[in-house]
């Protein structure tokens, strides 16, 4: 039983009925006068009819009509004599402007059905019903017991080997969004025994359990030996991907989940198998995600033994709805919060191929994807910045950026898949940026391109230059470790032709074919110590404090096509660009340089 | 600053940066040992290499990689020797099964712009990147003052002329689903100066006001010159209705809405005039319902001057979705609790006529609106039963009925508007039911008839029947006051029958005129004391403990369209029927009798 008032969306355990009428008294709907209505019979215009005193009482709304009386005259259809008597022109209907007992609601009535959530309007019948407390399924506590020796909790400074605990924090915000209550365990190292322990202590306090395990293959049976010592275990391995070492087993009624550790695997795991207990908790039926179809820009390559589930970036250009993969470790916690929806392939089938139609569980609403700006191409964090200005500016507009390269942002506008690719690419025949692509790749046009920034490309090096690299030929040096960008990138293109151009074979540069898709990741590799040099832009090195040996100034444009130039997303970005936000923001990074931003460039 | 853990769905007031890597350090993807990749260059199935113990450090997943290594190899593509050194059939590629700084998230980089609502695996990438506290928008504070001489606090025993004051309530969880944090202060009595000053008060702590006037015209004066005294009123009354009595104004930045007494006012007000404030306090764009297309079941009469918002229950019969305007007093708070979705009729449009179709704002799922039995026609309380045992036997189904009377239910069938009619319709020449009303309005056939109950129809007296009424015929004496129901529902074809029968001319029966929709309203009338009698069914006079005059025994079935016959929902509906928990229920009601319920009747 819960107080009315607390228990809007919870679901009703058994029918409610009303106990009192509402109104529970007869009432007045009106200001006026109260009085027996035959007494006005024959009152018109030309034969008014003339109320003494006793013969009705004045009464506001809401206030109970009197015994006898079966009529209420508004106060603007009478007349006041001045012997206090008054005058009426129009007889009254027995029963107007009263508001019968149980108008609203009858004693007795069924007000909610058993199993329904409760509405902000319920709350109101139950209370003006003479309900006051509310029989509701009680929320199942959840418990979540994270394990493993080198699992710390959240803290801004983790040494090398700690891994911060944050699934549960996760976890706790999915159940508190299903309507369970989630109560988190202290974290147990890799001890069988104890681990065995808190689980039958959790077994005990909750209605259902979450045992986090690490997802290595020792720890991973630590769990089933504990859910076996102290219950029984129902299957260890699902043939779902990510999140194939899940177990599922009980102690008494309590359903005990082993979660793998990575937080991809254990989100999936908790959404495909514990949601729909929480569902039978309370009796209701699973929700299903919308589902819409869109078309997948890369392929898809899974396995025949797994049912795997692909997050997808999504984004409408033109008519179009397309799925873009996002990476697919079951460590990047970040790939499921872009995830705008989620691909299915099913068991038994080897993918999807590059343009393919698939079904699609939305992450987001069709609305929200239908004014998101998608931004495909070369990596820079600028575009960032500019997400955060558009959004603040338009709360109803959104910028979602990809990183593959700048030859996959001109591949990706060639495809129809972007609204603009932003493109940093050299033509080492003129030292001109851009053009010449866009010439070899749109030889028909159909694409605008626009001036965004100049940025400083260069060397960015382990602070104080330990290893004293003057210049790009060191980068061959014995004892250099490179870290190198992807393929395809506007960036890897420069190194290559500065390669060339030094005359360097890049298969004696360490590192070369490391490959790093961000500047930013680049110089964290170069930060982190891992690596001692590697091609990006200036604020990158600034980012991250490193040295940084000037290469060159390149142009950081933007390709648009055609068929969107004019839309509002379009018009917006533009607008961005010029805005003097963009310059105090770009500014504030280093290494760029701003020549009229927002232009369209001359391609001709 | 909230902590991130507890900051689920709330929106950030400024771009998120993250402050550490995630991973922070060069981590082992996998179980197995860390080496240098070009210590293994050459191995292959034929050429084995052999690392001696120096060479290789094993590790486990999640472990920093070992400075100088560069690659990790599986544990399952090794094989360790007893000299404990191990052998290779082939070489590692630098860098493999190594988790890179920054995989996920990259120090110093955006995580979520601004003006972004944190999703569950939002805070674990937060966490992830070292951010423990989300710099968020507060929740809006919204003060909510009841007023009124008459309003009292929930109570389950309100003396006649007590109003439940649960308008607090309702406001209170609308308020906390849109993100804001209601404060409610106690009930103030209808003086000026004491509004006042508890108005300045709440101007003072919060950061929105809603004053909840009674609705009478003197009760509203009072807030507008109590806002005027305070702040400014900017507007006194708008053109919706309903709702038209409402007031807006502000005291420095607080807004402050004179809200309607009525709860259907009150709701619509607050929707339309303080959800935008809320949603703008967050600078998020307002949600809107989804609207879609219905054809309304009776015609929609609206003033000129208004916008007016009519509710509506609906439900697809066949593939036609249907709105069936509810009841529009302003009072009938579970009216907004039925109801399914919202009609707009534009101000300035005097309706629509019945069959029209018009745009409906949906406060329910379109799936929920397709699995949901609708029954229209004759009053009885089982049908709430039977909602309850089919929805809490088919949690995704729902059973909604309409209170038309037997002829409005034949009407809505022939229309095609509902999936089952409750029909007790006697043909007074034969003293057969519902057969000879399904020939003539059915002449082609096209619909089936299903035994449903047999009922005690009779007439229900004050308890003890001081006026001594002994037969059908004593409602025409003086002093009876009578309340019928409304016509067409085959209760009053039977009181119009008797009087017939009976020689009585209807005019000469004081509150022949007055009509009640349903049994249970017409028992509580003169439960309540302002009728002597009425004809009702047996159950109601049992629930409201009334004397009972038997008249006939009636069967009460269900008739149902051809086209929806043999779909689940009706299939659901006859199993139920047929159920014993059906006849449970039935007999805990009292006065029905059972006769194969669920079977088909012969109509030929």
């Amino acid at each position: 039983m819960v107080r009315v008032q607390d228990a809007c969306h919870r679901i009703t355990s058994r029918a409610v009925y009303a106990r009192i009428n509402a109104p529970h008294y007869t009432a007045s709907a009106m200001d006026g006068v109260a009085l027996r209505a035959k007494d006005t019979f024959g009152a018109t215009e030309t034969t008014p009819v003339i109320l003494k005193k006793e013969q009705f009482i004045v009464i506001d709304t809401g206030d109970p009509v009197p015994d006898g009386c079966d009529a209420v005259i508004m106060t603007e259809d009478l007349v006041i004599n001045d012997d206090e008597s008054i005058t009426l022109y129009a007889a009254a209907a027995p029963w107007q402007h009263i508001r019968q007992i149980g108008e609203d609601i009858c004693a007795g009535e069924m007000i909610l059905p058993s199993f329904m959530e409760i509405s902000p309007a319920a709350i109101g019948a139950m209370i003006a019903g003479g309900i006051l407390e509310a029989e509701v399924f009680a929320r199942p506590i959840v418990g979540i017991i994270p394990t493993g020796d080198e699992i710390i909790s959240p803290c801004a400074d983790p040494k090398p080997g700690d891994i911060l605990e944050f699934n549960s924090s996760i976890f706790s915000a999915m159940l508190r969004d299903w309507g369970a209550e989630p109560k988190i365990y202290p974290i147990v190292p890799d001890q069988p025994d104890r681990i065995r322990d808190l689980l039958s202590r959790a077994a005990a306090e909750c209605d259902m359990v979450l045992l986090n395990a690490g997802s290595s293959a020792g720890r991973g049976d630590f769990s089933v030996s504990a859910i076996r010592e102290i219950g029984e275990v129902l299957y260890h391995g699902i043939a779902i991907k990510p999140g194939k070492p899940a177990i599922l087993g009980y102690k008494n009624n309590v359903p005990i989940l082993g979660v793998p550790g990575y937080p991809v695997s254990g989100i999936i795991v908790i959404e495909e198998l514990l949601r729909p207990l929480i569902d039978r908790w309370f009796n209701r039926e699973s929700e299903l995600r919308s589902r819409t179809r869109a078309r997948l820009t890369r392929q898809v390559v899974s396995g025949l033994k797994y049912q795997e589930f692909v997050r997808v970036r999504m984004g409408y250009v033109g008519n179009k709805l397309m799925a873009s993969p996002l990476p697919r470790g079951s460590g990047v916690v970040s790939s499921f919060m872009k995830a705008d929806g989620l691909v299915e392939v099913p068991q038994g089938t080897e993918g999807f191929t590059s343009g393919e139609e698939v079904r699609v569980s939305l992450l987001t609403s069709k609305k929200r994807l239908k004014s998101t700006l998608v931004v495909i191409g070369s990596h820079d964090p600028l575009l960032d910045e500019l997400a955060d200005l558009i959004h603040r500016d338009n709360h109803s507009m959104f910028l979602s950026s990809a990183h593959v390269g700048s030859m996959g942002g001109v591949m990706a506008v060639r495809r129809g898949e972007a609204h603009a690719a932003g493109i940093h690419l050299l033509d080492t025949e003129t030292g001109q940026y851009n053009i010449s692509y866009i010439k070899k790749y749109f030889p028909f046009g159909g694409v605008h391109l626009v001036r965004c920034v100049g940025r400083q490309q260069g060397l960015m090096l382990q602070k104080g230059n330990p290893l004293q690299i003057s210049s790009f030929a060191d980068i061959a040096k014995d004892g250099v470790r490179y870290v190198n960008r992807q393929k395809g990138s506007g960036t890897r293109i420069l190194a290559d032709y500065l390669c060339h151009t030094h005359n360097i074979d890049s298969e004696s540069i360490y590192g070369y074919e490391r490959e790093e898709m961000t500047h930013n990741s680049v110089a964290v590799q170069i930060a982190g110590g891992s690596a001692d040099a590697g091609m990006g832009i200036y604020s990158a090195a600034k980012l991250y404090d490193l040295d940084f040996i000037p290469v060159c100034v390149e142009e950081y444009d933007l390709l648009i096509p055609e068929g969107v130039w004019g839309s509002g997303l379009i018009r917006t970005l533009i607008r961005t660009l010029k805005s003097r936000e963009f310059k105090e923001r770009i500014d504030a990074m280093g290494g760029y340089t701003l020549d009229r931003p927002g232009e369209i460039i001359d391609i001709s």
